[in-house]
C-alpha cells in the first residue's frame, strides 16, 4: 500500500464491528478479518508515523500496566503504544503477594480505571491463572462501566497470559506477511515452531502456543517440533487443528527437530517449559512449598540437558528451503557462546538474522496501538482519514 | 446543572480568590465559599469529560508525587488529576530513611520544581509530622518562586496527612451531596462517624478527623462513634464544635454505636488507631525503638480484639433511618469472611453498596483536579468558557 | 536578550550542523560554537517558558532515561526537558546485574527505542565502564537506524559518566555566563576548582574533570587544587592544558585550598574521591571482592580524614576577590554542622550563595532540552520561530 487511504479502503472492507467497546485475551477468539483489522491497522500507524502523522487521538487518558513478572520489551511496547496515541502510561505496581482474586480484583481495576482508557497486563507464570485473571479484570470495569461508576470502557489487551502471548504472535505473523510479500502468499509454506534447548528454566508456554494457535490460519504448514515431555496444552492444539483444517493448511507433530527443519520456509526454535511441570509448579506454588519448586527447578534443568543438541545450528539451517528459512524469535534468545555456553541457537545463525529479528520485534508496538484503537472507535477508518486531514505533525517542522 | 455555563455561572457567584496561587492543606482552613468553589469545579470539569470536552490546560509541566507510604487509589487519583489538565506525573520516590527535615527539604522541594505546577504528598504516618512536611515544602517553593528561583509556584495539594484526608473527606462530602440531591438538602441529616474493628493495625487518624472538621459544616447532626480509648485529636474536635454552632447542625460523641447507627441518614464505619498509641508510636519511632513498635502493635491488636462486635452489621442498618443509610467508606474495606475473617462490615452490606462507594471513589481525581485548577488560575470560570470555546474533544471524534 | 528574534538571530550566526542527528558525550568533543548553540537555545526555551510560549515540538515520542546509580536531581532534570519539548519519559530500570555489555546492550538499545526520540543515562561508577556503555547504546541505536529497525535515531545525552558530567558544568557554566554579564566578561577570571573534605566516600570525578575540561575554553584561569593523591585523570587534565592554551587563559594545580581561593572569582570547592583509588574500586567490583571493597571504603574514609581543613570557610572566603567569589555546587553540598558535623562548607557560606546555588540547578533541565532539540532539528532557529508564531500558551490563558 502506498497512501493512508489505501489502508483506509482496506479497512473498509472489512467486518470488525465487534471489537469495538471490546478486549483482546486470545487470537482464536478473534475473527479472520478482525485479525486482519489489526494488521491493516497496524500497518496504517507505522505508515503515519513513518510519515510524521501524529497518530494522537486522545487528548488526555491513562494507559494503565499490570505486569506480574519482570519485562522489559513489552512494557515499553505498551508505554509506546499507548504515547503514540496520547495516553500516559500509569504503571500498577503489586507485589506478587498483594494481589488476590476475586473481591480484591475487581474493587482494584475500578479504582485505578477512573480515567483509563486501555488496561495491559502481562501474568503468564501459573497454569490457570493468567488469563483468568484477565478476564475478571474486564469483567470488573465492564461492570464498572455498566454501572455507571466508570464513564468509559477500558479496553484490555492480553500481554501475555499462560494461554496466548497474541500481541508477540500478531507482530511474528505481521513480519512474515513483510517478508513474504502479502498474506496471500503464504499458502502451503512450511514453517517450524520447535523447542530448542536453553539453560534456563520454566519458561512460559504462550509463545508456541500462541504460534501454532495463530499461524495454522493462513494455510501454512505448521509443524509443532518437541522432544517427548515438552507437550502444550491440549486445548490449543485442537484450536490448531480445527484452523489448519478450515484454513486448507496442516498442523502436525514431530519430536524430530531435523524433521520439522526440513525444506521450512520459517523456522521458530525457542525453549518453553513442559505443560505437566508447569502445572505441578503452578500447584506447588499454591501451596507455598518453595522447596517442592526448587526439586522441580532442579529435575527440569536435568531434563532439558538430555536435548543439548535441539539448537538451532548452521547445519540446520542448511537443509531449510534454499539454505535460507526465515528465523524467527521472540528475544531474547539464548545464543550458544554468547548469552551462555549452549543455548537456543548459532552465534553466526543469530548474527546473520539480527536485522529482522529486531525489525520483527519492531511490529509489536504498533500491534498494540492498533488493538486498542479498534477497541476505542466504532468507525476506525473514519478516524485515521480525521487524522490525515487534521495533518498534525508528529515532530514539528 | 445541565450546561458548563451553569457550572460557570456557579463559580462567578463564589467568592474564592485566596486560593489562587495557594494550596491546600486542611479543609477548615478554607471558606465556605471556597471549599464549594472546589465541588463546582469537581462537577463542571466530570461534566466536560462526561461531554469529551479536553479539560487539558497544560501544554507541558510537571506533577510531583510525594508518597511516604504505600499508596494505589491516591495515587492513580492524583495521576488521573495531573493527567486531565495536561501535566504529567513525576514521582519522588525516597526511602523513609533518606529524607530529612530542614534543609534538606528546602533544598529537594526545589530541584525537583523546576518544572512542576503542581505536588501531591501522602504523609500520615506520624503525628505531629505529616502536616509538618507539607508546610515546609510549600514555603521552600514558595520562597523558591519569590526569590526568582522557580518561574511559577507549584501548589501543592495534600493527598493524607496526619491531621486530614481533604481529598479524600471532599469527594465522600461531594458523594453526599449528589446522593441527597444539592447541599440545601443536608440540614438535619444525621450522619455516624464510627469506630469498627479491624484485625490490622495502625490505621491512620486522618479519615475520621477530616470528616467531623468537614461535615459539620452542613448543618448535619455528626456522630462520632467509638470505644474508649479510641480518642481524636482534640484540635479537630474543637474545630467540629466550632463549625457545628456556626452551622446550625450538632456534633456529638458516644462510646455506642448503635445509638449512632440509630436513625442515621449516612454511616461511616471505619477503623482507626487511638491518637495517645500513634503519638507514642512517633515517639518509639523517632528513638528508633523497634521493638518498642512491635509491642505496641501487639497491645493495640489485643485492644481492638476487645471490640469485635464494633462492626456495620445487616442488624444495626436496620436500626438507621428508614433501614437505608447511606454507607460511605473510604476503602479498602475489611469485610468479614471475604477480606478477614471478622472486619469493618458484613459481607452482604457491603456488597449492596458496592456500586455507590465506588461512585463516591470516582470524585477523587475531579477534587484533586478542582484543586490544582483553583491555585493555578486566577479567573478559573473564564478558563472554563475558554475550554468550552476551544472545544477541543478529549477523545478524537 | 530581549526577544526571542534575538535568540534567533544569535543561532543563525552559529556553526552547528554537526549536531544533528548526533549525540552528546564529552563538551570537549564538540566546538566553541556548538556549545555556544547549547547556551544560546537553553536560554531562548527559558525566554518562552518565561513568556508562556509552549515549547512543544513533539506530538508523541519517549526519552528514555537509565540510571545506573541513584539519582533525584539529574532524573528530575531529564524528566523537565523530555517534558517541555513533548516527550515521555520512561524509565529502563535494571538492576545493576542484569545489564551486561556487547549482545545485550545492543539488543535492549533498540528494543526500548522504537518510539525514542532521546536517550538520557547516568553510568558514573565505574572508571572506564560508563563513557563506553555510552558508546555501546548511541553505537547499536545508530545501526539500528540505519539498518531501518528505528524510524528515528535517538540523541543521547551523557548524564554523567566517568569521565565528564556535560548537563552538569554546562548549567554550571550558563550560570557563570548570566551571573558576569557575557562570556566576553570571562577573559582573566580566576576560578578555583578545589577539592573539600566530606566525611563520605567515593564521590565520582566527573564534575572537577568537567569543570577543567570546559571552563578552560573561555580564557579563564581555572585553578585545580586538591591534597596530593587526589589527582583527576591525565586525559582531562590534557585537555585542559590544550583548552587554555587556546583560550588564552591558563590551566594551573596546587595542593593548596587558600592558595586556590586567593582573589579567585568563582570557587567550586567539592569533594571527589581519586582516581587511582576509584581504578581499584572498579577492578575489585569486576572480581565480585566486596570485603575488598569494604576494606578501600575504610581506607579512603581514613585519607580524607586527613584534610578535614580542606573546606569552604568564611576565612577563605575572605580571600577571594573583593571577598565576594561566586561560590558554586553542583548540589547537594556536605555542609559543616548541618548536613554532617565537618564537610565541603560553613554553613553561613553555603546560606549566603542559597538562591544562586538553585539558580545554578535550574538551568539543567534547559541545557538537557536544548542538547535533545539541536540534535533532533536540521534548523532549530527555523522552529523555534515556528514556535513564536504557533504561539500556544503553556498553561491556558
Amino acid at each position: 500500500m502506498k497512501t493512508l487511504q489505501d489502508y483506509i479502503d482496506k479497512l473498509n472492507s472489512l467486518h470488525f464491528k465487534e471489537m469495538y467497546e471490546n478486549d483482546f485475551f486470545l487470537t482464536w477468539e478473534k475473527t479472520d478479518e478482525e485479525l486482519e483489522a489489526v494488521f491493516t491497522l497496524a500497518d496504517a500507524l507505522r505508515f503515519m508515523r513513518e510519515n510524521n502523522i501524529s497518530t494522537r487521538v486522545f487528548e488526555s487518558g491513562l494507559g494503565i500496566s499490570i505486569f506480574r513478572d519482570n519485562s522489559t520489551r513489552t512494557r515499553f511496547s505498551f508505554a509506546a503504544a499507548c504515547n503514540m496515541l496520547g495516553l500516559q502510561v500509569q504503571d500498577l505496581d503489586e507485589g506478587k503477594s498483594q494481589i488476590a482474586h476475586g473481591e480484591t480484583v475487581r474493587e482494584t481495576a475500578n479504582m485505578v480505571s477512573f480515567m483509563a482508557d486501555a488496561i495491559g497486563i502481562r501474568d503468564d507464570m501459573y497454569i490457570g491463572k493468567g488469563n483468568k485473571y484477565m478476564h475478571e479484570v474486564a469483567d470488573a470495569v465492564a461492570e464498572g462501566h455498566r454501572d455507571g461508576i466508570l464513564e468509559q470502557k477500558p479496553t484490555l489487551v492480553n500481554l501475555q497470559c499462560d494461554i496466548d502471548h497474541p500481541t508477540q504472535v500478531m507482530a511474528d505473523m505481521l513480519h512474515i506477511i513483510h517478508e513474504f510479500g502479502g498474506v496471500e502468499n503464504l499458502k502451503g509454506k512450511k514453517i517450524a515452531m520447535t523447542w530448542a534447548y536453553s539453560p534456563s528454566y520454566g519458561k512460559p508456554l504462550s509463545v508456541p502456543q500462541g504460534v501454532i494457535g495463530l499461524m495454522t490460519r493462513f494455510g501454512m504448514d505448521v509443524v509443532l517440533a518437541h522432544p517427548e515431555g515438552y507437550e502444550v496444552f491440549p486445548e490449543v492444539e485442537a484450536v490448531a487443528r480445527a484452523n489448519a483444517e478450515k484454513s486448507g493448511g496442516s498442523y502436525t507433530k514431530t519430536n524430530s527437530m531435523a524433521e520439522a527443519f526440513k525444506d521450512a520456509d520459517i523456522v521458530y526454535p525457542k525453549s518453553w517449559a513442559p505443560f505437566a511441570a508447569m502445572e505441578k509448579r503452578t500447584e506447588l506454588y499454591g501451596k507455598g512449598d518453595f522447596e517442592g519448586i526448587g526439586e522441580l527447578e532442579k529435575e527440569l534443568l536435568a531434563q532439558n540437558a538430555q536435548y543439548k543438541d535441539w539448537t538451532c545450528s548452521e547445519e540446520l539451517m542448511k537443509t531449510t528451503k534454499d539454505g535460507k528459512a526465515l528465523y524467527l524469535h521472540c528475544l531474547p534468545a539464548d545464543i550458544s557462546g554468547v548469552s551462555c555456553k549452549e543455548g537456543e541457537v548459532d552465534a553466526s545463525v543469530f548474527d546473520r538474522y539480527r536485522d529482522p529479528l529486531y525489525k520483527e520485534a519492531s511490529y509489536k508496538p504498533y500491534i498494540i496501538a492498533a488493538m486498542i484503537f479498534l477497541a476505542k472507535f466504532q468507525d476506525p477508518a473514519a478516524i485515521l482519514k480525521k487524522l490525515e486531514e487534521r495533518n498534525a505533525p508528529r515532530v514539528l517542522k
